[in-house]
């Protein structure tokens, strides 16, 4: 980590295409100080980037970050105009592999060969979108979650021709824009992120198609549930404390079995070998063996307490349920 | 729901077996102010209780809901001595029909028959459980989370044989604990929580096995990303943000097609029918159709912002990347 903190932001970033993704990426580097130069054919990119922008700033003041001078915008009329005039240069155009190929090939056109080039994309292939381009080494994904200017997570994949350095300096860029980059090692189709999210929301989608349950029962189930839960310590580490002293390996070999029952619409799962409770056993150790399960539980109820009590503030969600509960204390 | 808050909450209650989900549940009443009553065969109950209950007096003192004076303890050496003092009974036995099945009989025996029986199952049908009880009129399902004395989502499920006067008394013993029960209206395998969680859970099975990711790579994408979102507003009222001025039904004519695309390894999807979307749209519409979109987006970033903060505080996961952007502030 230490090498790739030497190098520097960049100065000028372009962003292609700004729709809502897009415009929170503007919004993100404009807010850390960073000119931003803006390309996209429709007009209703003039409304959208001031609108998230405002959305931004205001977060980011209650975040209690908001800087001394935020970076300059510029809307440019070309593509050239934008990216030819940047360090870093970020797409987020449609969900479609020939319409990404094509302007990045035009990006290709004006960039300087020393600017990164990043594809928002959150499931096509890298080796994919740079097979046509001539500077394949310098194409990462960095893919964002809304809303950008807020959630840290960025997904960094690189394709075949992607070389370390793009990976290292897109890992860098995003770190000074506040975020959490994950370097992605294996490349696949929806990478991490949204592989998970798709199976849950198939799920979801087959509870509301067999009028199990509406959205707001399902949204419901999430947000008084598990998600307060994910959003401090995500899967495993939360079954590991499930799995108390005995840890995740108890975990798994305790529940495992279970996951061949016929409990959801989904159900193609690994065999679970000697090798696979392993492997997911010393990996759990790894990220979390510093603690003993009592301390990750207090950490768990401190972070649950302290995002319920601020939830509680917004009169919203999980919070509702502890002011209910403070009304009725005798 | 003005009926349901007339019952009265129970005196005693019964615990029926302790390990993690009894002792927390046992934790959760004394905090309230009820008298628990605890049966389990095993001497580690007595080692789990008092930890489950030293960190649950922690939590809700964090939380400011101590209670002015706990309810009393007793560990009885019979269900019957448990069972029999209780106007409401919880069962948190082993995951096993016919041990739960056996547990309830033995309840029976004893129990009141004013007295409500929970079972915490958090997949077995209650119907199941109930075809050789007594009066199976009042048995109910009430399955809750880790941890129990502090998330406040509960199911609660009845079987064909369930009054609907034991799921509207279940409905307000969980409110009165602090509780966001969930009254889940269709008789399933795994409810609706469990379902979306094997989902996402076999999904991560799969990244591990096919050496994609680490189990901390696979926590971190969902704590610094998506989890964030789901603390506060779940699956479906994010994605009506992300469809912007179109909502619902733009989101899923746009995306819902990308379904079908092989990103992951569960890929059963539902068809996309002009009749689910228009009842995914009107569903999201009775949601969260109050706010227009600017409002949810500005609620959504507010929530954020405060979790993130105490997440800050607690030097923790995405508080992390909220304080390292701080110390880098210019």
């Amino acid at each position: 980590m230490d090498s790739v903190r030497k190098i520097s932001p960049p100065r000028q970033v372009a962003i292609i295409g700004a729709g809502v993704i897009g415009a929170a990426w503007a919004a993100r580097w404009l807010l850390r100080g960073c000119d931003v130069l803006i390309y996209d054919p429709s007009d209703e990119a003039l409304q959208i980037v001031p609108e998230v922008l405002e959305n931004a700033r205001y977060a980011w003041e209650r975040m209690g970050t908001s800087p001394k001078s935020e970076g300059s915008l510029t809307y440019t009329k070309t593509i050239d105009e934008a990216a030819g005039n940047a360090d870093f240069i970020q797409e987020s155009t449609p969900e479609d592999l020939q319409i990404k190929k094509s302007i990045l090939r035009e990006i290709e056109i004006s960039a300087d060969k020393s600017a990164l080039i990043a594809s928002s994309t959150s499931g096509l292939l890298p080796s994919n979108l740079q097979d046509e381009m001539r500077h394949p080494d310098r194409l990462v994904i960095g893919h964002p979650f809304n809303p950008v200017y807020l959630i840290p997570m960025v997904e960094v994949v690189g394709g075949e021709k992607t070389s370390a350095e793009s990976i290292s300096t897109a890992m860098s860029f995003y770190t000074h824009a506040g975020m959490k980059p994950l370097h992605v090692r294996v490349e696949i189709d929806a990478f991490i992120a949204d592989r998970l999210l798709e199976s849950v929301w198939r799920e979801a989608l087959w509870l509301v198609e067999d009028g199990v349950a509406t959205t707001q029962e399902i949204d419901d189930v999430i947000r008084f549930g598990f998600g307060l839960r994910w959003a401090q310590m995500g899967l495993f580490e939360n079954y590991r404390i499930a799995g108390g002293r005995g840890g995740m390996e108890h975990f798994i070999r305790q529940f495992g079995p279970s996951l061949d029952w016929p409990w959801s619409r989904l159900t193609d799962t690994p065999e679970m070998t000697e090798e696979l409770v392993n492997r997911i056993a010393e990996q759990s150790d790894a990220q979390s063996g510093e603690y003993s399960v009592r301390e990750l539980e207090r950490i768990r109820d401190t972070n649950l307490v302290d995002m319920m009590l601020a939830l509680e503030n917004n009169a919203w969600g999980a919070g509702l349920a502890i002011r209910d509960l403070r009304e009725n204390l005798n």
